[in-house]
C-alpha cells in the first residue's frame, strides 16, 4: 500500500505554487507558475531515483527502470496544469500518484519486469489554449505538433513561443515513445460515487465531447438613440442560442449535457449594442449520434436566431473526441485491484475528457476514479478526502504494479 | 458663416490621436490618448488667443473675452473622450465646433458682450468609468467629487489617480464657474434627421436613462460531469435575462429602448460553467415613468429568474438621469438659427445622454444636432458629410453669438 501521508503532503506542496483566490489553484499551462510545478515534480522524481525524459510538446517522463531491458513501460500519469479558478486534485492527483507508486515501490524494494514511467502532460485544461488535452492529443497522433504549436491564448500569445519561454520543450519527438500499458489516476469531478458510497470508480468509458465556438456578428450601435427595429444586437442572439444550448442538452437528458463556459462580448462597453459576441458551446455525451445530432441543431438553430435577427454567424469546432472505450485487460486490472483491496467499486463513464481517453488511442489504458466532495470541481473549492486519494493510490499501485509484473 | 475646411481638417488631425482599428478611435477617458488630444486642443485654443481654465475633474475651459468684463460667459462645448471602438465625430465635433466659433469670430474681428468659452468635458463616455457624463455631472452638483474620483476601471485604477497620472487635474474647483447659457452640438447618433432629410435638429428634450448592473452568482463547476439538474449556470441566468430586457423594452415601444453592452463572464473558460455574471443593462425612456417601470421589472423578473435557476441576484443603479427639458430661449436661438440660415431643420428629442443634460440643471441650455449616416454611432464606422458638420457648426455660430450679444 501507498503512503498516504505522504501524498498528501506532496498534493498540498503542489498547491502552495499558483494558489488561487479562494482555496484553489491557478497554474494555468505555459505560465511562470506551471514552469514552477514541473520544477518541483522534477525535484520529487530525480530525488526518487528516476531519470526524465522531456519531448517537443513539454511532456515530462519520470522513468523507473525494470528489469527487463527489452520490455515497455507502463505509463501512469495525468496533468499538473489547473483551471484559472482550478482545484488542487484535478490532475495533480493523477501524476503525484505515479510518483507515490514509484516511491513505494522503491520503499519495498520490489523490482518490476517493464519499467514504470510517471508522467506529466502538458495543457490538459484547454482554457489558456484550445482543445484541451492538446499534448496528449499530439502524442497520440490527433493533433500534428505543428497545429499545437500555432495554438494561441487569449492574448494572441502562441503555445509554441510560451512553451519555449517557459524553458520545457524537450528535444524528445513527441509519440515516439511506446506504451506496455497507460494508468490514470483523477477524482471523478462528478457525483456519482459520492452518492453511490463507493470508494472507487473503474472507467469503463469516457463520454466525447464537441467544443463549437460561436461567431456572431450585428453591428455596433448606440444604445439610446438606436431605434429598437434597427439594432442588430448579437449579444442578444447570444442569450437566444445559449437558452437553445441547454434545450437541445436537456432533450436528451439524462445522456447528454450542454452549457457555453466561455463568452466574449465586443466592445463590451454599457452604452453600446454588441457588435460582435464570440462563445464556445460544450456538448457532451456517451453516445456519438447523440453528440452529432446536438452539433446539428445547434447550427441549424443558431442560423435560424441569426437571419432573424440580422446577425452573421460562423461555427467553428475547436475541439473534440469521441467517446471512448477503455482496453478490457487494463478495466480489469482495476477492478480486481480494488476487489483484492477491498475497497468498495462500481464501474463508470466519465464525464470529462482526461488524457487517458487520447492515450487509448495508441495503448492498452484505463482510468481509476475517486470521488470528489458534492462532485464538485473546476471550482477552487473542489475537495476529496485522504481516505480517498489513498484508495485511489492504492488501486493504482496493484493495477500498475499487476501489469508491470514483479 | 464658419470655416468649414479649417473645421474638418481639425476633425481629422484630432483623429489621428488615438486611432480605432477600423477608421475610428480608441481614445478613452484618461488615458495617454486622451492626455495627447487634450494638449492638441490646448494648443489650438491657445493658438486663437484663449486663456486656459482646468477645474478639479479635468473639465478645460476656453475663453475668449467679451467686452463686458461683467458678463456670464456663453459656454460650448461637448467632449473628446471616445468609446474604445468609436468614431471620429461624437463629442468631437461639439468641442471643436466651439472652437471653430471662436477662430471665425476672430477672422471676423466680431466682439461679443459675453466671454465665450470652448469647452471639453471629461469623460462624457462612461464606459472605462461609470456613470456616462460623470464630469459635467459633478459640475452640474449631481454627484460629488469625491465620489467621482473613487470611480474605479475594470482594472481597479480609480477616476482621481488616473486623472492625476495623465497631468490633467486642475487647481480650480469644479462647478464655480457660473453660465450664461450653454450650447453643445452633437451628431444625432440615431436615424431620424437622414430619414427626414433634415440639415438641422433642433433638440427639444433629452430621453432619459438608467444604468443597472446586475450580478448572477452560481456555481462554477465542469461543464462535462456535473449533471444537468445539479448546475447552477449564471451564464443562462444571464441569457433568460436578456430575453426579458428585450421584451421589456418592446413593451413600450416606440418609447423605449434596452440592451445590454457590457456582459463579463467568470471564469470564462470553456469547460466551466460559469459561476458569475455581471452585466449592465441600458433602459432608456423620454418618460420617466416608463423609465421607472422597466427598471422595477428587470429587479422583479430577474428575482424570478434567478430564484428558478438556484441563482443569486443582485442589482445596482451604476448610472442615470431624469429625462430632460432643455430651456426655450437657448432652443429657440437654435430654431431661429437655422431658419435664417436657411437650413431645414425639425425638432428632435435626444436619444443619447449628453453633457447638455446635466449642464441644464445649473444654466440655460439647448443643443444642436447633425445628422449621421445610417444614424450609426459608437462604431468606428461612424460618418457624417462636411456639409452636416458645416451646417451644425453654422447654426451653434448664430444661436451662440446671439445669445453673446454682439
Ligand atoms: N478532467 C478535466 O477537467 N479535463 C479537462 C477537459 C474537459 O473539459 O473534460
Ligand atoms: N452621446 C453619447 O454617446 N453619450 C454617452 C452617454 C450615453 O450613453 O448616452
Amino acid at each position: 500500500k501507498i503512503n498516504p501521508d505522504r501524498l498528501w503532503d506532496s498534493l498540498m506542496e503542489m498547491a502552495q505554487i499558483g494558489p488561487g483566490v479562494a482555496g484553489g489553484n491557478n497554474r494555468q499551462t505555459l505560465t511562470d507558475e506551471d514552469a514552477a510545478g514541473r520544477a518541483l515534480f522534477q525535484k520529487w522524481c530525480e530525488e526518487a531515483g528516476c531519470s526524465l525524459g522531456l519531448d517537443q510538446m513539454g511532456n515530462m517522463f519520470a522513468r523507473r527502470e525494470g528489469e527487463d531491458p527489452e520490455a515497455l513501460p507502463v505509463y501512469v500519469g495525468s496533468h499538473l496544469d489547473t483551471q484559472p479558478t482550478g482545484g488542487k486534485y484535478d490532475g495533480v492527483l493523477g501524476v503525484l500518484g505515479g510518483l507515490e507508486i514509484i516511491r513505494t515501490l522503491n520503499d519495498l524494494g520490489i523490482k518490476t519486469k517493464h519499467p514504470i514511467v510517471a508522467t506529466n502532460f502538458t495543457n490538459e485544461e484547454g482554457t489558456r489554449y484550445a482543445p484541451a488535452m492538446l499534448s496528449s492529443g499530439v502524442f497520440a497522433g490527433i493533433h500534428t505538433q505543428d497545429w499545437a504549436y500555432e495554438r494561441q491564448d487569449a492574448e494572441g500569445k502562441s503555445f509554441g513561443d510560451e512553451l519555449k519561454r517557459i524553458g520545457w520543450r524537450g528535444e524528445e519527438e513527441t509519440g515516439a515513445r511506446k506504451m506496455h500499458a497507460f494508468f490514470e489516476l483523477h477524482i471523478e469531478q462528478g457525483p456519482i460515487l459520492e452518492a453511490e458510497n463507493k470508494d472507487i470508480g473503474v472507467v469503463t468509458h469516457g463520454q466525447g465531447l464537441s467544443w463549437t465556438q460561436v461567431t456572431l456578428i450585428g453591428k455596433d450601435s448606440h444604445t439610446g438613440s438606436t431605434p429598437m427595429p434597427m439594432r442588430r444586437n448579437a449579444g442578444l442572439g447570444m442569450a437566444r442560442i445559449l437558452e437553445k444550448v441547454d434545450e437541445i442538452a436537456w432533450s436528451h437528458a439524462p445522456h447528454a449535457v450542454g452549457a457555453a463556459g466561455h463568452i466574449d462580448v465586443y466592445p463590451n462597453s454599457r452604452n453600446v449594442i454588441p457588435g460582435k459576441v464570440v462563445f464556445t458551446v460544450d456538448f457532451r455525451s456517451p453516445d456519438l449520434s447523440v453528440i452529432e445530432d446536438m452539433e446539428q441543431r445547434l447550427r441549424l438553430d443558431g442560423q435560424t436566431i441569426a437571419q432573424e435577427m440580422g446577425l452573421e454567424i460562423s461555427f467553428e469546432k475547436v475541439g473534440g473526441f469521441d467517446p471512448v472505450a477503455f482496453d478490457e485487460t487494463c478495466v480489469s486490472a482495476v477492478r480486481s485491484a480494488a476487489e483484492r483491496l477491498g475497497y468498495s467499486h462500481m464501474d463508470l463513464i466519465s464525464g470529462a475528457g482526461h488524457d487517458a481517453c487520447w492515450i487509448n488511442r495508441v495503448a492498452p489504458t484505463a482510468m481509476v476514479m475517486c470521488p470528489c466532495v458534492d462532485g464538485l470541481s473546476h471550482n477552487e473549492a473542489e475537495e476529496i478526502s485522504r481516505e480517498w486519494a489513498k484508495a485511489g493510490a492504492d488501486v493504482l499501485l496493484h493495477a500498475v504494479v499487476e501489469t508491470a509484473e514483479v
